[in-house]
């Protein structure tokens, strides 16, 4: 069995990044930016006034309340282009800039004008309500990094520094595979001994997550030259294929024989992982091959650890691995004896600001009713324990 | 100034929810559910093996080393029809349906077969590795209630249990338009005093993300006329409006005079919070229309408490509120005086479990590529002080 570390090592080094393409802003949210971004500008761009009221210069207030000459007026999009003289005022909109000569907005509400005279009722000190030009931003600095997963709170930047369209890393082309004689479509009544394929929808939606462009193709039974037959047909164009299903080392498991004779690189078969012990990592021509196990709950762990990181690899992020924190537990916990185990689990905080972890119901791994409101994973070294109350390592889902 | 939960209280109930529309499973992640979810069959729909080998009668095995007679084979999708009797085995797969008569499973591994005879080497205990039909979950059973959001997690329960298709709460339409002389597109060059226009981007993103159909209108300038024009004809199609800028009390803020002369009936104008204090709420004809301060931050906060659960009410999601939680404050933390105040925030987790936010740098409400690196909220009441170290509230954005 290949531990953990040494599997995602493995991944990680037999992925290669794809090349970058061009997205419209509006649609790069979850994609890889394969470009620094910079600001093309100060931000703000000129000093700005964060208030409506009225440019002055602050000494003229000092003895307020205090009359000044409206000499003009400065609006967003449309500044006053004088310079402000002692005992002179200009009316000023939020967002407008503020003209050369003032030193202090006062807001509208502590002023009264009348006949292009404004009564300026309380003293303003210096400074106040005037955000400079480039005290946020100075142009030229990089604000992001190629390798950073685009979120929403990113785009007004993106928007802001004229990124209309952002380079991104390309979508790897995923096909998802289900596998076994047991195993009907989702629409149909299984019959006796079958399920339906849970499999194949859950890792498309996953892989649509993490970046992926995918496709489901249609399941193959226990047939071994039918699966050789997909399988090579599917590598020659797929950046990813996965597979679930057939990898443990029953008679009719047949995906490891299957890429073993199609001359498939095989770079591991099992991980020291509970759920998950069976899982395959091969390559074939131009596809990365992912076996995973038949049970839901095993595939998603197993996708998360192994499958996210080199989807996310292949877009060029330069964080791949899933983001580590620290809860504390809300039962007692267990690993597997021989195997690094991580339990689905869901947390909340307490009244100390504390993340508290609670392990989900399974049975074995194959309760998917239970993973189904996970939003973590315990991460347990083998053999170890952990009671309520002691502290340990969560992943994020 | 509304208080923050009164105008939370008028957005709930001004908001009607739209109808149900059927979708593709493989399309349905983050859309809110319009029926519940339930059990077509027991979990599992059989006495199911977790391990490839031999079914057989516990007690048979006591004194292993035993040989037994193998008398057929169990794989996934073809059990073995007969039943088990004394001194039999049944060679079995894993996930495949364990014979009547049987008790246990032994595994492959300790188990040795020659000419249909296997020996069994060690005992193994009554209902090892047998998962009981329906110990899961029971035909019938109630497991997703109308009202939830659909996460990835959810995705392999819904398949196994034949939705194919799901009902869930139609996409609102929702228009997207800012307004401001100061504002040119995103592809453009700004001039002197001018921005780029990034919030209608961020909205449009953000819309998305929580379930909108998105159509992003050219910006308009300080043109009244226009302003009502484009609002009059986008009221009567679309279910929400979202107008950024033109909302505060400067010469050219348009937006409020747009509305009430075209009739809106307005609910509130201003609400007593930080960032985001001139935000209103009307309706008007079919849609329902919310003014967001112009500058991003301030958009971006307004956008998550009001105009995100508004969007999430339409699709009937019984839970519209951000999310609360409880942690450490990484730094002295103040809340405006007269208004609550949540402050952008970073969260990262310590050795004792306890989550620990960060504001984030922010000058005024202005500084949106600080807001960038933001996953949560801080929340204080207004004139609140939270020293370092002491427990507060947040909200996952």
């Amino acid at each position: 069995m290949t531990p953990i570390t040494k599997a995602l090592e493995i991944v990680e080094r037999e992925t290669k990044p794809l090349a970058a393409e061009s997205v419209d802003l509006a649609d790069s949210v979850g994609r890889v930016l394969a470009e620094e971004i910079k600001a093309d500008m100060d931000l703000p761009p000129f000093d700005r006034s964060q208030m409506d009221g009225y440019a002055v210069i602050a000494a003229d207030t000092a003895n307020a309340p205090v009359s000044l000459k409206v000499v003009g007026e400065s609006a967003a999009g449309q500044g006053w282009r004088g310079r402000l003289k002692k005992g002179e005022a200009v009316r000023i909109m939020t967002g407008a800039p503020v003209p050369a000569g003032a030193d202090a907005v006062q807001k509208v509400e502590l002023t009264s004008e009348n006949a292009e005279v404004v009564t300026i009722i309380e003293p303003v000190k210096k400074e106040t309500a005037i955000v400079r030009q480039g005290s946020e931003i100075k142009r030229g600095t990089a604000i992001f990094k190629a390798g950073e997963v685009i979120t929403e709170n990113m785009i007004a930047v993106l928007a802001s520094f004229g990124y209309a369209k952002v380079s991104v890393g390309k979508k790897p082309r995923i096909s998802i595979l289900g596998t076994g004689s047991e195993i009907v479509e989702v629409s149909k009544k299984p019959g006796r001994d079958q399920i339906r394929n849970s499999n194949s929808v859950m890792l498309d939606v996953l892989s649509c997550r993490f970046g992926g462009k995918t496709k489901v193709l249609s399941n193959v039974g226990d047939d071994i030259a039918e699966l050789k037959k997909v399988i090579r047909s599917v590598s020659k164009t797929s950046d990813v294929l996965i597979i679930t299903g057939g990898v443990s080392v029953g008679k009719y498991d047949h995906t490891k024989t299957a890429l073993a004779e199609l001359g498939a690189e095989i770079f591991f078969e099992t991980v020291r992982l509970k759920p998950g012990k069976p899982i395959v990592f091969a390559r074939l021509d131009r596809s990365l091959i992912f076996g995973l196990p038949g049970n839901p709950v095993s595939a998603a762990v197993t996708f998360h650890l192994f499958v996210r990181a080199s989807i996310l690899k292949m877009q060029g992020a330069a964080s791949t691995s899933l983001l580590l924190g620290r809860a504390v537990m809300g039962t007692d916990v267990k690993a597997n004896r021989e195997r690094d185990t991580y339990l689905p689990s869901r947390f909340e905080t307490n009244k100390l600001g504390q993340l508290v972890a609670f392990p989900l119901k399974w049975q074995g791994s194959s309760d998917f009713v239970g993973y189904s409101r996970a939003d973590s994973l315990i991460f347990m070294p083998k053999g170890s324990v952990r009671k309520k109350g002691e502290v340990g390592e969560i992943a994020y889902l």
